[in-house]
């Protein structure tokens, strides 16, 4: 029996958790489509969550961060369209009034309520008109509502992004599901990325906060599309125990086997992520192996996923790893050149820190493809560290060049 | 009377210099350009350089760095076409080769000859065709040879960068010239760059490399295009006395002045340099003030400067100043939001980390001209620092996606 079932549902899988959206038109051009996002449990549940490092933070960020501490969290309010960031005083009002109207429709306190919004920096909410919006979304929760909320977040993204699963702790049926947006702006340590993850599993929150973590740094925190780092990401991860299990204890057999369903769960919400990156044309899996430090690994890893000049080979099909090993070398890792190893898909592109014997055409082929590996061995110590990238394509520059 | 007028005449401006150019075939396409260049000082000179600090150096960096210990250079041979980089022991050899059949050709010694490569990384040279070249070249040394250099380890420049200036110390002329070669791999430390400076003063080596460090400081470790730095730059300079003035001090009153129009030349062609950035349509200035410690200034002004998504804004004529917030909170520096100053052109954009008052299309008009600046006060202190940078082309992607 397998550890874990993928199952439907996103983020209303899960026992209890029910979602909507609304449409209110934040945009100043009116798309018609829904913007704002409403998850709830009808039960008390115990909240974690990660947030950007940006010392800008959006005002959502400072908000949540704050409710963050109430042990009651019921709800998450969302809105796509404008990112109430760099809004001063007026944007911590304005993110406190989306909480409150929410708290004041569900019939809750505003402190029980976290909030996100995702969009154009320096731009005030429209919030009266939004506080309308949110007091008619509750009589549309729906317990099949995720796709919905997943919708309703987001931005550049072509797709709406959720996952789920299912496992079995102490004889009961546990369920995790998570929903996301991500885009532009994707980086390591939080980008321009939502994700909402609930479970209905009984954990204490301490427990709950460190598992959310551990999944964040495999997975959201090791993706990146172009280096910049958003002022609005989030993670916030919802449990309300319906589940029924006797609380989940780190002593117990089966901690590790939800721990591994979260990171799934996670992990292939980053993953979709990075693929509906904007312009992107090419999934790259970049791994440095036998680093002297796992920091060494991790910046090696992260400056050739961050190197405008290979993002740019790799779009053109080109396997130039000559721009691999200049990456490698502005690192700051340890590295020595003569001991540098690379490898597409398995295939030696360099041995020694000098052209493998394998014919190019065998590395365009390769690089060619819509998803490959990158490997690099520095032969240095056994410290490992990879990260998921994307080309850089003419597409990318268009969707950015003027929003 | 200024202190020093601008001349013609490139590296061979200053007393003895003569330089050429030969073709010689190096790239697999014949291109038929010219694709080495000599220049040679009658007499012997101090040498002066800085060097990429990347990790992964080209053969031609390590043997020029080894031969800068010698008192007496005489010659640098540069090649365009091959970087000669992760090329191994080989590589080495090859860079030998050039120093030695340059050295053969204007009967030096190998170490009196200081040598450059820069082209596509990972390919050998054909160093026995090279040879045939270099051996020929002597006699086709030029006393207005500079341009003819200039256009030698051209890549994919668009024009050849040169720069010459005249000054008086001690009632001698005095000048100095420099070329220079850019393009893409453009980052502050040194990038896919090289420059090579002479002048006819007559300096102690000591004082000539420090005056280098801080010119170079001032100039090329300011500009950056890309973010990527190359493992192939140098910056060459040397200084061959005929000027006839006494050896320059330190406490000599114009030392300074000397200094300053070192400067000159070196900010000239670093201006250059990012003007002919690969797919370059904006010239932008971004300068910090109010940082708390110089480090802090430094490294938002490289945030901005290198960040993707700022760059694709400006490329589009959108003064998205929500995006260099972003940058600034995501780079480390110390940053209070609510005390940061953005202005374009001295027109304010954010004050107090919110929305300025001025008319979003007053912005607009300012980004969609060719050159403009970014000035941020984080209003925390004293410290400042500047950086030229460009915008992200879909050009510039074009040209990056396959050599």
């Amino acid at each position: 029996m397998s550890l874990f079932i993928e199952i439907c549902g996103g983020v209303t899988a899960p026992e209890g958790f029910v979602a909507t959206n609304a449409f209110c038109g934040i945009k100043a051009t009116n798309t018609g489509k829904p913007d704002i996002a409403l998850i709830y449990s009808p039960v008390p549940t115990v909240a974690a969550g990660t947030f950007t490092t940006n010392k800008v933070k959006a005002a959502p960020v400072r908000v949540s961060m704050a409710h963050m501490r109430s042990t009651d969290i019921r709800a998450i309010v969302a809105n796509s369209g404008n990112a109430n960031a760099c809004t001063g005083l007026a944007g911590i009002e304005h993110a406190k009034r989306m909480t409150r109207a929410a708290a004041k429709a569900l019939k809750l306190r505003e402190r029980q309520v976290l909030v996100c919004s995702t969009g154009r920096i320096g731009v005030e909410l429209p919030i009266a008109k939004m506080e309308e919006t949110i007091s008619d979304m509750p009589k549309a929760l729906l317990k099949d509502g995720s796709l919905k909320a997943a919708h309703a977040i987001m931005t550049s993204d072509t797709f709406p992004k959720e996952v789920a699963v299912e496992l079995t702790i102490d004889d009961k049926r546990v369920r995790i599901g998570g929903i996301a947006k991500g885009a532009g702006m994707i980086d390591p340590n939080m980008a321009t990325m939502l994700s909402f993850i609930t479970t209905d599993l009984a954990i204490v929150k301490n427990d709950w906060q460190k598992m959310l973590s551990i999944a964040v740094e495999q997975s959201f925190n090791r993706i990146t599309v172009d280096g910049d780092m958003s002022t609005n990401d989030m993670v916030l991860a919802l449990a309300n125990g319906l589940a029924g299990n006797a609380v989940l204890k780190r002593s117990h057999a089966d901690f590790k086997k939800f721990q591994n369903a979260l990171n799934y769960v996670t992990g292939k919400l980053a993953r979709m992520i990075v693929e509906d990156g904007e312009g992107v044309t090419k999934f790259v899996e970049v791994n440095v192996k036998g680093a002297a430090t796992y920091q060494d690994a991790r910046k090696a890893a992260e400056a050739i996923a961050n190197s405008t000049l290979t993002k740019c080979a790799w779009f053109g099909g080109d396997p130039n790893w000559g721009r691999i090993m200049d990456a490698i070398g502005y690192s700051s890792a340890r590295v020595r050149e003569e001991l540098v190893d690379i490898y597409y898909n398995g295939v030696a592109a360099v041995k020694n820190g000098m052209a493998s014997n394998t014919p190019f055409a065998e590395l365009e082929k390769i690089v060619r493809q819509p998803k490959f590996t990158v490997t690099v061995n520095l032969q240095l110590g056994s410290a490992e560290y990879w990260v998921f990238t994307t080309d850089l394509s003419t597409r990318y520059v268009e969707l950015n060049m003027g929003e």
